[in-house]
C-alpha cells in the first residue's frame, strides 16, 4: 500500500483544522469536521456524544459560558447542525468502527483538542506565513493534534482502500490537554473487546522521518486546584486588619516548585495558572492555583501530592487565610507491549518514508491515553505508544510549534501498514495467543 | 436650616443608588440618575461628560468590553438615553452649578462610583435584608460612595431652600476608587475660580453622630502594573526550557510586601490584583500584577515605586524573565485648611444632630480628592476634608460595609451650613482676606 | 562651670574605651576601667556586679564559652584584678554615687556596651587612621557608647568640682544592645528614691552643636528567637526523606518581613541573625533565627509578635518542620517629662558649645532605657533622654560609625549644668512639687 | 582463604575509629592510626602526607584555626608524634602498597573521613549504648567511612597472609565528604600504572547480606559558595537604609530550591549551611550560602550551575546587595566496567557470607572516588565500586546511622577474593588483554 498519493489532501485537511483549534470538551466545529470526512470517505458506523462518553465521567469541564461561546461559534461554521446538537454541553470526540470480516478487533486512538494560547504572528512562522494560523484568537494547535486527527483520518482511509479484514476502531479522543477525555472512553467499554491498541505522537522533539517505535516513560499525572480565602481589607486605611490570599498563593507557588526532588524517580510540578485579587486597593480576598503534579510512577504523583498539599495548607496558615486544595482528573502510567513495538520497528526499518527508527524512548511527560492502554491490557489485549518525528521549530506548546507536513504521510505509512499486518495472516497476535 | 425633614427622601435615593453600584468610568446609571435628580430640584446649569473631563487625563480605564457591557446595562434601566448619549465611552460624572447673586465661589466634591466586589447576602446585611442589596453581582457600593452622591444633592437642595447668596459647584466625580477621576476635572479648570472646596467621606471608623472637622493624613497613591514575560514549555516533558512567569510573579509578591519599613514614614504597598499562565501543563509565558503603592509623602511613595521596580526587576532576571513597571494613576498628599477645620467644627459642635466633634484626624489612606485640593489650594483659595461618622457593621471594602442612614441628614446639615456660613455676611474668607 | 578644658581628657578616654569595644554582658575591661577612673576623680561609692543587677533579671547573655573568653582577655590587660573577679559571669556595669548634703536624689544613665561587628581600616575612617580602631576583631563601638561612657565620666568630674548639693547616682549600664541591661538595674531598686532621671544618646542623626532637649519615639521592642528542628538527609542520596530547615526559615524569614504594615502606626521587623544546616550535602535539620519586632506602642509590638509566629509556625509546616518561637527582652516605650525638656531646652539654649537646639525629636528606634524611665515615673519621679548631636560619617551600627569628639565637651556640658541646675536653689522639681 | 576469624579484629578497629570521628582534612588521628596498623600488619612501604597529595590540588580545607584545633586534639591522643608531623597542615591520608612477585597492579580504595554532625546519645543506637559513640561532640561517622577503613585493613591482612602475586596499592583516601580528597591523589600520579581499581561503600539502603557488584549511577556533583553583601543599618531606626543580605539569602534558597526540574535527568540542589547577619537589631550586611549541586550527568550538574548562578544575581538584585558565587571541588560522573563488576557478582555469589547479589545498582548520589575510577580508565585500566549491604537503622548522614558488624567480614571477603581472582592465573585481566 502506497499513501503517498495522499499527501496534499492530508495537509488539507491538517490545515483546516489548524485553523480552528478548540480546546478541550469544546471541539465542536473539529469532531463535526472529522465526522463528515468520515462520512464522506464511507464509514457509516459512527459513534459520538454521549454515546461514546461514560455518564459522570467528563472532568475538567470548562464553565457553561465558556462551552456555549464555543458551541455558538461553531454553529456560526458551516458544520452540520445535526451533528453539532448531540455535541452541545462539551459531549465532542467520536469513534468510527470498520468491521469487515473475521478477524481481529484493533484500536487506534488520535486526540483532537487545541491549546489555550496565543499563536505566534511571526512571518518566520509557517502557519502564519502560509495563511491558516488559527483563525480563533488564544487558542492554538501547540501540539500537534491538528496532524494527528489528520493521520487518524488517514489510516481509516488507506484501510478501507486495502483487503484489511477484522475490526478496526479509530478513536477521535477529545480532551487530552486536560487529561479528561480517556477517562470516559475507557469507562464507556468500547474498548473492551479489543486485541491491540495503538496511540501515537507526533514531534517530540524527533525529527522527520524518525519514527519511535514504542514510547514509554509516561509521567503519571494529576490536576491540582488550590482556593486560598482569606479577608479582604482596604490596602491604605488598615492593610492589618486583612488576610492577603494573594501574598498566600505567592508563598505556595514558590515552595510548590521546591519541592525535594525524589530519589525514585522523576517528579514534576506546575502552578500553570493563577490569579488572585479583585481591586488595586483590597487586599485580595481570594486567590486560585490550577495546576498538576506528575511523577515517574504513581507513588511519586502521589508524593507530589501529599507534599503540595502540605505546601498549600502551611502558606495558608502563615497568612491566616484558609486554603482547600483539590486533586482533580489523573492519568497513570504506562507501558508499551513488546510485540507491538517490535512490529512497528520492523515496519518503520521497511518503510520508504522512514530514514531512521528508535525502539524505545522516553516520552518524560503525561498522556491520558495511558488510561486507554492500561483498558485494553487490563481486558488481556496489548497497547503501545507510537512517536511519529517532525522537525518543529518551537517547542511543544509553544507559540510557534509546527509540524513539517510530510510527517502526514508518514504516520499513516507506519499505523496503517502495522495495523494491516495485525490484521493479517502472520499477525503477531495470533502467534503470541498460540505461543501462550 | 432644619435638612431633618429630608431624611426619608435622602434615604430612598440612597438605596436607588447603592443597588446599582457602577465601579470606575462605568457611573452611566448613578450619573443619569443624580442629573434627573437635580434637574427635579430645579438645578439648571448641569455639565456632563466631556465637558468636566480634560481630554486625555483620564487613567484606569476599563477594557472597551467592559465599559460598553455596562453602558449597555444602564441602557437597559429607565436612565435617560438623551444623558447617557453623552457618557458614552466612560465619560461619566457631573458638576451641577447654582449661581445666586454675589457672593464667593465654593465648591463641594463628591464621589459616585462603585467598588468590583460582592456584596454579602446574609440576612445580618441591612442592605440584604431590607432588599436594596446590589443587583449588579460582584460590584458593590462598599465605601459609602452612594451616600456621598446622596448628601450631594441633599446639600443642593438645602442651598436652593435658603438665602445662598454667591456661586456654588458641587462635583459628582467619578472613579475615585481607582484615583482617576479627580486628575481630570482639575485638569479642566472648572475649579479655578473657587474660593473654598471641601470634600467629605462618611464612615471611617468613626461612629453616628461623630463629625471631624479636618481629615488628614492623606497617603501619596500610585498605581503600579507590572508584567512579566516569561517563555512558555510543556511542564512534564521539559520543563527546564521553560522560563516561568508564574515563579517570578510569585517571588515579585512576596518581596515586595516585604520592602523595608521607612523610617520617615507611613508606606504601604498591595499587589492587589495578579494572574499569570494559560494553561496547567505549559510553564506560564506571562502574568500580571495590579497594584499601588502609597507613602505619608510623597517622598515616600517614590521611595516604594522605586524599591518595588527593583524588586521586579530582580525577581525576573533570576527567572530568565523580562518585566516591565508602570506607574499609573498617582495621588498627592494634601491639607485641610485651618480657616475651614475650625469653621467646621464650631458649626458641628453647634448641630442638633451632631453629638461629638474631632478637630482633625488621619485618613491612613489615599483619595483622589487631593488632587481637586491642591488645585484650590495652587490657585489661592483654601479647601477641606471633612469625616462624617457612621456606625459601619463591615470595614470599608469588604462585603459587610454599610452605612447608618441618619448620618445622611447629619452629612448635608453640616456641610450646607457650612457653605452657607462661607457666603454670609461673616464669612471667615473675608475676614481673611481682610486680615491679610 | 566651664568643661572646656575637660576635651583632652575625654578624648583619651574615649579612644580608649574605643579601642576595646566589648560587647553585651561582657564590658569586663570597660567596667574596670570606668570603675578605676571613678576612684581617681574620688568617687568612693561604686557598686558593681551582682550589687546593681536584680538576681535572675539578666537576660539575653551569651554562651559560657563566649564569656569565659572575653573575661580572659579583660584578665590579660592591666586591668584591676579584684574588680574583675566581681565582674566574672558577666556581672557588668557600675553605678556611681555622690552624696553632698541636701538635695534632690538624681540619676544619670549612660550605657557602655559595643557591638558585635567588624569595625572598617578604611584609611577615611577616623579611628583607623589616628590608631584607636578597635583591637578586638569582629567588636566595635559602632553606636557611641564609647563616648556615653566617657561624657558620664565626664559629668562626675564636673559635678564634684561644682557646689552640688544633693545626692546623683551615675548608672554605666551594660547590655543595652541586646536589650538585656536596663531591667536588672530597674528591679534592683536603686532607682526607686529617684527625683529627676537622665538618660542620652550621641548622634542620631543630628549635627555636632545641635541638642534635642527631649527625645521621644522609643519603639517598644522584643527579640524574637525562632528554632525550626526538620530531618536530615543525604542531599544526592535521598533528599525527599529530608525536612529541610533552611528552607522553612526561608520562607519565614521572606514572609516575615513582609506582615501587613498597620494602620495604628509604626512596625518593624528585623530577622537579625540566621543560621542553619551542618554540611553540604545534608538536608538541613535545623536552623534559627535571631531577631526583633518593634513597634510604636506595646499593642504594635504585640501585633508584631502575633503575625510573626503565625508566619514561623506556617513556614514550619509547609515543610514539615517543627519551629519553636520564644519572645526574649523586651522594652517599652517611654516619653520624656516636659519639666525636663524645657529646663534642658533652656539650658543648652545658653551654652556656647550649642549651636541649636531642638525641643523634641523622635528615636524612631528602641532603647532599654524606657524601664529605667518607666521605673522612675512610677515612682513620683521625672525622667528624660536627651540628644546630643554629632557629625557622623557612618549611620549607626555600620563600621564607618564615629563621633566628633568635641561633642564630648558639650554632652558633659548640657547635661551637668541641668543636674546642677535640678539640684540647686531654683530647681524646677521643686517648683513642680510646690505646684501641685 | 576464610576471614570469618578477623571479625573480632575488624569490630575492635571500627568501634576505635567510630570513636573518633574526624571530619575532612582533620583525619590526624585516624591517619595515625591506619598506618600504626599497616605498620603491625608488616607493611614496610607507607605512603603519607606530601608525598601522595598533588601539591596545591587539595580543596575545601577548613580554616586554621579548625586544622590546628583537631590537630592539637590528635596529638593529646597516643597517636604517634613522628606520623603526625607529617600531617600537619591537613596532609591526611595514607597509601599502603604490598609488592609481591609479578603481577598485575591492582588498588583499592577507601575513604576515611567522618562528618560533622551530632551523633545520637539515644540508647537505640546501638554505638552510644555499646559505648563507642563519638567523643567528639559534634562529629561523628554517620556514613560508614570507619568501616571502610576497616575493610581496608582487613584486605591488606588478608592479601598478605595469602598467596597473592603482584602489587596491590590501598589507598586510605581523606576528605570524601567535601569531594575534596580524590582529586589530589589523583593528581599525584600513583594510580597511574594501576590495571584494576576497585572502590566501595557500605550501607546505601541494602541489607547486610547483600553485595551490589558494579554501584554507577554517580551523580556529578560541584559545591556552590555564594556571598552576599548588603549595607548595614539600624533595624529599628532607619531600616530604610539597609540592603538586607538576609532576605536576599531567603529569597535565593527557595528559589534555588525551585530551580525547574530536567528532562535530560535527576538534578539536585541543597543550600546545605545557611548563615548571615551580626546582630538582632541591625539589617545584615552578609550573608552566605555553603551548597552543592548535581546532575545525573556533567551537563546536567552545569545546568544546576548556571541556573543557581541566575537565581542568586536575581536575589541579590532585588535587594540592592551584591552577590559572589563560587563553583568548588567538583566529581565527575563514572561506570563500573563491565569486567569487575561479572568477576565481584561471580565471586560474592558463591561465598558463604553473602546472601544476595545484585549485578548493579544506581547509587544516585555523588562520590568523589569518581575521579580516582576516571584516572585509571583514561590511563587504560577497569575501575568498579561495589556496594556492600549492611542494615542500618537511621539514613546515611543522620544521627542514628550505623552498620551491622558482620558486614565488615563480607567486605573483606568479597574485595580480598576479587583481587586475589585478578592477580591470578585465570585473570580475567590478561583474557582480556588477550581478546584484544
Amino acid at each position: 500500500m502506497d499513501v503517498t498519493e495522499y499527501e496534499e489532501w492530508l495537509t488539507s485537511l491538517r490545515r483546516e483544522l489548524h485553523q480552528r483549534p478548540e480546546p478541550a470538551w469544546r471541539e465542536f466545529y473539529t469532531t463535526a469536521r472529522i465526522v463528515e470526512e468520515l462520512e464522506s470517505l464511507g464509514v457509516d458506523d459512527i459513534l459520538i456524544g454521549r454515546e461514546i462518553l461514560a455518564d459522570g465521567e467528563r472532568s475538567e469541564l470548562p464553565e457553561e459560558g465558556e462551552l456555549e461561546r464555543w458551541f455558538e461559534q461553531a454553529r456560526e461554521t458551516d458544520a452540520d447542525d445535526a451533528i453539532l446538537d448531540q455535541l452541545e454541553g462539551g459531549y465532542t470526540g467520536a469513534i468510527a468502527t470498520i468491521e469487515r470480516g473475521d478477524g481481529p478487533t484493533l484500536a487506534l486512538r488520535v486526540d483532537i483538542d487545541g491549546l489555550p494560547r496565543l499563536e505566534s504572528e511571526s512571518p518566520a512562522h509557517y502557519p502564519a506565513a502560509e495563511g491558516f494560523r488559527s483563525i480563533h484568537e488564544g487558542a492554538m494547535h501547540a501540539c500537534g493534534h491538528d496532524a494527528h486527527a489528520t493521520i487518524g483520518l488517514g489510516v481509516v482511509r488507506a484501510v478501507l482502500e486495502s483487503d484489511f479484514a477484522g475490526t478496526l476502531k479509530v478513536i477521535f479522543q477529545p480532551a487530552e490537554e486536560v487529561i479528561g477525555g480517556a477517562k470516559p472512553i475507557a469507562e464507556s467499554g468500547h474498548l473492551d473487546d479489543v486485541d491491540a491498541l495503538m496511540a501515537l505522537h507526533i514531534g517530540l522533539d524527533h525529527p522527520t522521518g524518525e519514527v519511535v517505535a514504542g514510547v514509554d516513560g509516561f509521567l503519571a499525572v494529576s490536576h491540582i486546584d488550590v482556593a486560598f480565602a482569606g479577608e479582604p481589607a482596604h490596602a491604605g486605611a488598615e492593610p492589618n486588619v486583612g488576610r492577603n490570599a494573594n501574598v498566600a498563593l505567592a508563598t505556595a507557588v514558590q515552595n510548590m516548585y521546591a519541592i525535594p526532588r525524589h530519589k525514585d524517580g522523576e517528579t514534576r510540578i506546575n502552578a500553570g495558572v493563577i490569579k488572585g485579587g479583585s481591586a488595586s486597593n483590597i487586599i485580595a480576598e481570594e486567590a486560585s492555583i490550577h495546576g498538576e503534579v506528575r511523577g515517574e510512577t504513581t507513588a511519586l504523583m502521589e508524593y507530589m501530592k501529599e507534599r503540595a498539599t502540605e505546601v498549600v495548607e502551611g502558606a495558608a496558615a502563615m497568612h491566616g487565610c484558609d486554603a482547600t486544595v483539590e486533586f482533580g482528573a489523573e492519568a497513570p502510567s504506562a507501558e508499551s507491549d513488546e510485540l507491538l513495538v517490535e512490529l512497528v520497528a520492523g515496519l518503520a526499518a521497511e518503510s520508504k518514508h522512514v530514514e531512521n527508527v528508535l525502539y524505545r524512548d522516553d516520552l518524560g511527560g503525561s498522556e491520558d491515553a495511558t488510561y486507554l492502554m492500561q483498558r485494553v491490557q487490563d481486558n488481556g489485549g496489548v497497547a503501545s505508544y507510537v512517536g511519529i518525528g517532525t522537525d518543529h521549530p518551537g517547542g511543544h506548546h509553544t507559540a510557534t510549534f509546527d509540524v513539517e507536513e510530510e510527517s502526514l504521510v508518514i504516520g499513516v505509512d507506519v499505523l496503517a501498514n502495522a495495523l494491516l499486518e495485525l490484521a493479517g495472516e502472520n499477525s503477531p497476535l495470533v502467534t503470541a495467543e498460540a505461543g501462550q
